[in-house]
C-alpha cells in the first residue's frame, strides 16, 4: 500500500509539474489513492488531460475565443484545484439515482451532461436542442422506427413453421441500435462488495456500459458527452479527429466517415494531419489546419488567420445544415424540435416525409431558416474555396439528392402497389411493413443506398455515390424488387 | 484593409524566410493582396508548398535525378520568382475559354496540364499517353459504356407501369462516374459580380468543380494534375501516399487501395511510414522508405542506395504493367492508344475483349511489349525480394487472373444463352444488356468480383480475393444467376 | 564491385554505430557482400531491426520481464554477433528440404518456427498449441471444410449444361484461402542459375511465397512467425499495431480489425497512438499506451505502472478467450487440441458443433477452463475499466452471441427442411451442401453475419453488429432463404 501511494504521488507530481500551480482537491486525492493502482490506464488518461492540468479559475482567465468553459461567472469557492474524479463523480448527488456511499463520499458512476454543465452550460444547452441528445427516445418512442428495430435486431423464430421475430432483449439492443442511439441506464439495485480496500457500495446498472449520444441517464438527463469527448482524456484532439465520428457514422446508413476518407479532404488529412495542431482554441484555418475534419465543418469554432470568426462553436450540429440528407424516407428540412416523436405527417405516419415524398411541413424548419443554415456552411467552405467552386459543389449536391429521392419514390411505388394486392403472394403490410424479404430490399433503397448517394455528394467522396452502396446498388435493388414482384 | 495587408506581408515574409532568396512576382503579390484574406486555407496550403518556396531558376539548379522540373532550358526571363497564383492562373490566356478580366489581369479559373507543362512538359507528354487522361471520352464516347453509365446513374421511372431509366443530368453524373473520370468543364457565361473589393468579372462554369483525371478543360486539354497533386499544396508527399490514389481506386470495381491496406506492404506502411521520407527526389529504397506505396511501384523515380535507377519516373502508369487486370469484360493486354474508343473487337463490339474472351489484338500491345513492361515491374520487386519470391508472386497472379477470366466466361455464357431465348420471361438485350436485374448480377461478376480477385492477387491482399468481394461473391453470384434463369 | 563493398561497409558501420559493440558474424558479412546491393530494401529493413543491433549475449543480459528471448541458457559460442542473414538462413541445414549449396554455405530460403526457436523456444512451443499453427491442415484436412474451399475458390464450369465446380489449382488457392491459412511449401527441384556473382544453386519451391500462419514448411514444421513479425524488420512495433492483424482479420468472416477501428479503443488509437511507445518490453498500460491494440488484449505481456503483471505474454491466442466466437457453425468452447481434424460431433460431422447447435463436448475445453480464460481477459479490462463496466460488457457479449446462435439455428432449420424435400426443386445435399445458391445464402448467415455480430459485440464496434454485415444482413438473409424456398 505504501508503495502504491509513492507511485501515486509520483504520478501526481509529474502531472502537476506540467502546469505548476494546479493541485488536486482532497476528495480527488482520496479517489486516486486507490484508483490509481486499480485502473492505471484510466488514471493515466486523466492525468494527461486538460482536466488534470488546469483549474476552473485558470480556465476562466482565458479571454474571448480562447476560453473553453462557458460558465458566466466563477463560483465562490473550489475553483483552484484540478477537475478530478470527485469534481465530476460527486456532483449533484441527490439527482443521481446511481449515487452510492463510497468511502466517505456520495459517488455516482454515470457522469451526465448535467454534470458537465457545471463548467460547460452553453454546450449542454446546445446539445439539448440537438436531435442526437434524443437519439434513444426518437428511435424507440416512434412506433414505426420501433417496428424497424424489432425487425433488425429481433430474434427470428419459426412457430407453426412460419418465420416471425421476437422482441430483442435489452442487452441485444444495447449491442446494436442502442450502442449509438444510447441505452436507458437504470439502477437495478445497490450492493455491498468486499474488496481489497474494504467493503464498498456499488450500483448494479442495466444498460451499462454505454456511451450513445442519446443515453437516458440515472439523473433523467439525456445524452453522453463521452460519446465524442472520450473518457477520461476528454481531449479536444479526439473530438476533432474523424475516427471519433466514424464510431457511429460509418455504417451503410450514414457512411459519412467512409465518404470523408475517399474525399480530397480525407486524403489531405491522411497525408498531412501530422503537421496540424488539433488542440488550438479557436481553431485557425490556414494556421492550425487546412484540410478540415468532420468537426471543422460541423461543430468547431473556426477563425481565419486574422481572427475573424468563420463559424461559431456549436453542439447543435444541424445549425450548419440546410437539409437532413439522412432520408426518412426522403431527404427533408430539419425538424424544428429535437423531439421528433411529435411529428405527424398528413398521411398519419409519424415521419417527416410521407411515402409520396411530401414533407410534414409544420414540424420542419422554414425555407428561411434553411437558407440561414446553408449560409453558415458556405462561409466555412469559402475559407478555402472560391465562390464559384462552392456554388458548383452545392448544385451537384442538390442534383444527387434529387436523384436519390426520385429513385426512392420509384422503389416505394413498387412496394405500395404490391401491398395493395396483398394476399396473392404479395407482401403483407398488416403485421409489419419491414419484415418480409422484398420489404427489406425496399428499406435498403432508402436507408442504405439513397443515404450513401447523398452523403457522398455532400462531402465529395465519389465512390460511395457510385459503386460502393451508391447509385449502382440503388438502381440494382429497384430492378431486384421489380423482378421479384413481377414473378409473383 | 491595411490590417489585411500587414497580415499578408507577415505570411509572405514567413514563407520567404523558409528559402531566403525567393520573392513572389508582382502579379502574384497583387493576387495575394485580396485572396490571402478571402481564402486563408487555400493560401496557407500554397505558402507551405514548394511552389511558393522556390523559383524556376532555383529548381533548374538541381542536377540529374534530383531535378523536379523537366523543361529543357530556362526561359529568358521571369524565372527568379516563386510559382505563385499568377504564374499558373494567367498562363496562355487566349487558349483558355474561362479567361476573364480580373483586376488588371487576364485570369482563368481552371489550371490545366497545358499550364503545368510550362515547367513539367515531360510529365504532360507522358500523361497524354495515359488512358487516365482520356477517362472522360473513353467512358462517354463508347456506346457500350455510355449505356452502362445510364443504367448506373440514370433516374428510374415507371412510365406505363414499366421500369425504365432516364438519362442522368450533368450534375448527377458529375457526382458519380465523372467525379473520377472527369467532367466536361464549359463556360456558360461570364458575369460581373459586386464584391467588397469592387466589381469583378467571373466565369460561370458547368462541370465545375471537378478534379477527375480525364477532365475536359476550357482550353481543350484533357486531364487534371490536381487529381493527385492536390491543390494548392502540390506536394509530392500527397501524391506518394496511398490515400490519394484511394480517392478513386477504392470502390468494388477497382479496390486497389483496400487491397494495399491489407497487404504486408500496407501493414508496414501503417506501422512505419512515420519514419519514411516522402519528399526525397529521387526516392531511394532502403533509405527513404522500405515498404512501397502505390506511387513507388507504379509511377515514382526509384533508385537504390547506390544511385542505380530501379525505375524511371512515369506518368504513363501502364508503362510497368504487363496486362490490364481491370476486365472489360476479361483481362487483356493494354490498349496501344490512350483513346480506347477506336477499339473494335471482331464481334463488332467496341471492347478490348469479346464476350467469348478473345482479344481485339490489333488494338492491344504485343507480347514483346507486355514482357518489357513486366520486366520493369519485376525490377522494382527485386529491390526488396529475391528472384524466387518474385517469380512465385507472378505465377500466383497468373493463376488468379485465369480463374477470374474463367468464371466470367461461365457467367457470360449463362447470360448469352438466356438472351437467345428472349421473349419468354428471359432477359432482353434489345433495349440494353445492362438494365434488368439478372443482367446487373452478371455485370457484378466481371466489374466487381473478377476485378477484386485480380487486384487482390496483384498486390497480395488476400481477403479481397476471397471473402471481400472476391471468389466467394463471384461464385455465389454465378449460382444466383443460374437459379434465377433456371426458375424461368 | 569495389564500390558496392564500400557502400556495404558504410551501411554496416552505420548500423553498428547504433549499438557500439555489436558486429556481424563472418558468415553474415559474406551474405551482405552481395545481397546488400541486390535487395537494398530488404537489407535496410534488417539493418533497422533489433536483430542487426544486438547479440544473443546482449539480449540475455536483460533481466526478468524485460528479456525478449526465451532460451534457458546461452549456448557456449557464437553469441557475440548480431542475428544476421546466416544466423537464421543456415540453421539446421539437414532438416530443411530447401537447403542448397550457396557460395560456401548451406543456405535455406524458408525460415521456420524451428529456426526462430533457437532463441525463442517458449514462443515456438506456445504457437504449436495455437490453432493458428494448424490453419493449413485444419482447413484442408477436414472433408467438410475442404468441400467449402472447393466451392469458394473452385473454377465454375458448365459440362452438360449444368453448373459444377472444378478443384482449384494450388496457385489459385495460394491466393485465396491459403494466403492466410498457409500453403504447403515444397521443393520441386534445385537448379543452378548463372548470376552476376557467379553460378548459384537455388531451390525451386511450390507454394511460395507465402506467410500464412499455418504454413507447412520444407523442414516439416508448421507456421510462419513472419505472418505477424514481418520480415526483415521483425519489429515488435509491427506486431503490436492493429494493421498487422488486419491483414487476415478484416474480411466478413472475421471482421475483427474493422470492428476495432470503429470502437472507442480504435478511435483513441487513431487519435493518440503517435504518443504511445510500441517498443517497450514489458508493455506498461498507463505509461506506454492507454487504448489497447489487438496485441495488448490478446497476446502481449502487460504490466501496470507498478510492475504488476496484468497478462503474461502468450502466443497461444485462445489462452485469454472464454469461447470461440468464430462459429462453426455456432459459437463454442475452444477445442482442446490445436489439431481440430480429430473432432467428431455425435452427428458424425467433423465439426465442433452439430447442425442442431449441440457441442462436440469431449473435444472442447471444460467450463472450468473457460472460466479461467475469461478471468485472464477480464484482468486486462480492469486495467482501465471498473468491475461494473467489465461485467456489463460481457453480459452484452453473451446476449449478442446468443442472438447470433439463435438466428443461425433458424437459418439452418430452413435448409435442413429443404434438404429433406430434395428432388422437387429443393436444394440437394448429395453432391455438396455448399454449392447451390440458397446453400450459399445459408453459409453467409453463419460465416459472415453471425460472426460479425459476435466480433462486434466482443470488441464494442457497434455497426458491424448492426448494419455492416451484422444483424440486418443476418435477418435479411433468413427472409431471403425463406422466400426462395417458399416459392419452390
Amino acid at each position: 500500500m505504501r508503495y502504491k501511494i509513492i507511485i501515486l504521488c509520483l504520478l501526481i507530481s509529474m502531472s502537476a509539474a506540467l502546469q505548476a500551480d494546479v493541485t488536486h482537491s482532497e476528495k480527488t486525492q482520496a479517489c486516486l489513492e486507490c484508483h490509481a493502482s486499480l485502473h492505471p490506464g484510466l488514471v493515466a488518461d486523466w492525468l494527461a488531460s486538460s482536466h488534470a492540468r488546469t483549474s476552473l479559475a485558470e480556465a476562466f482567465k482565458r479571454e474571448g475565443l480562447e476560453r473553453k468553459i462557458s460558465v458566466a461567472s466563477l463560483p465562490a469557492k473550489g475553483t483552484g484545484t484540478s477537475i478530478g474524479c470527485a469534481e465530476c463523480h460527486t456532483l449533484n448527488p441527490d439527482s443521481h439515482g446511481d449515487t452510492v456511499n463510497h468511502a466517505d463520499y456520495k459517488v455516482h458512476t454515470v457522469v451526465t451532461p448535467e454534470d458537465c454543465a457545471a463548467c460547460h452550460p452553453v454546450e449542454r444547452d446546445e446539445f439539448r436542442e440537438n436531435v442526437m441528445s434524443r437519439a434513444h427516445g426518437n428511435l424507440m418512442g416512434n412506433p414505426v422506427y420501433a417496428d424497424l428495430v424489432k425487425n433488425i435486431s429481433g430474434v427470428p423464430a419459426m412457430p407453426g413453421n412460419k418465420l416471425s421475430w421476437k422482441e430483442p432483449s435489452a442487452e441485444n439492443l444495447a449491442d446494436s441500435c442502442l450502442f449509438c442511439h444510447g441505452t436507458e441506464v437504470k439502477v437495478k439495485k445497490k450492493v455491498v462488495k468486499e474488496t481489497d480496500f474494504g467493503d464498498v457500495e456499488v450500483p448494479v446498472l442495466t444498460g451499462w456500459p454505454n456511451q450513445g449520444t442519446g443515453r437516458v441517464n440515472p439523473d433523467s438527463s439525456l445524452g453522453s458527452c463521452a460519446a465524442c469527448h472520450t473518457r477520461h482524456l476528454f481531449s479536444v484532439e479526439t473530438a476533432r479527429k474523424p475516427a471519433t465520428c466514424g464510431g457511429c457514422h460509418k455504417g451503410p446508413d450514414v457512411p459519412a466517415y467512409k465518404v470523408y476518407k475517399v474525399s480530397k479532404h480525407g486524403a489531405l488529412y491522411d497525408s498531412h494531419s501530422d503537421k496540424y495542431n488539433f488542440s488550438a482554441v479557436p481553431w485557425v484555418v490556414g494556421r492550425d489546419f487546412t484540410a478540415p475534419t468532420c468537426a471543422a465543418c460541423h461543430m468547431s469554432l473556426i477563425t481565419d488567420t486574422e481572427g475573424n470568426v468563420l463559424a461559431k462553436r456549436s453542439h447543435m450540429v444541424a445549425d450548419r445544415l440546410e437539409k437532413r440528407i439522412f432520408g426518412l424516407i426522403y431527404s427533408h428540412a430539419h425538424p424544428k424540435s429535437p423531439d421528433t416523436t411529435i411529428i405527424k405527417h398528413k398521411s398519419g405516419l409519424p415521419l417527416p416525409t410521407g411515402l409520396d415524398g411530401t414533407e410534414a411541413e409544420e414540424y420542419l424548419i422554414s425555407k428561411e431558416e434553411q437558407e440561414k443554415r446553408l449560409t453558415r456552411m458556405k462561409t466555412i467552405c469559402l475559407g478555402c474555396h472560391s465562390a464559384g467552386w462552392t456554388e458548383g459543389h452545392f448544385a451537384k449536391l442538390d442534383a444527387s439528392v434529387s436523384y436519390a429521392d426520385s429513385a426512392v419514390k420509384v422503389a416505394t411505388g413498387l412496394l405500395v402497389a404490391a401491398w395493395d394486392k396483398e394476399g396473392k403472394g404479395y407482401p403483407s403490410k398488416i403485421s409489419s411493413i419491414f419484415d418480409e424479404h422484398v420489404e427489406r430490399l425496399w428499406i435498403k433503397t432508402w436507408l442504405f443506398y439513397a443515404n450513401s448517394v447523398r452523403f457522398a455528394a455532400a462531402m465529395a467522396g465519389a465512390d460511395y455515390g457510385t459503386f460502393a452502396d451508391g447509385r449502382w446498388q440503388l438502381n440494382e435493388t429497384i430492378t431486384e424488387i421489380e423482378r421479384i414482384l413481377t414473378e409473383k
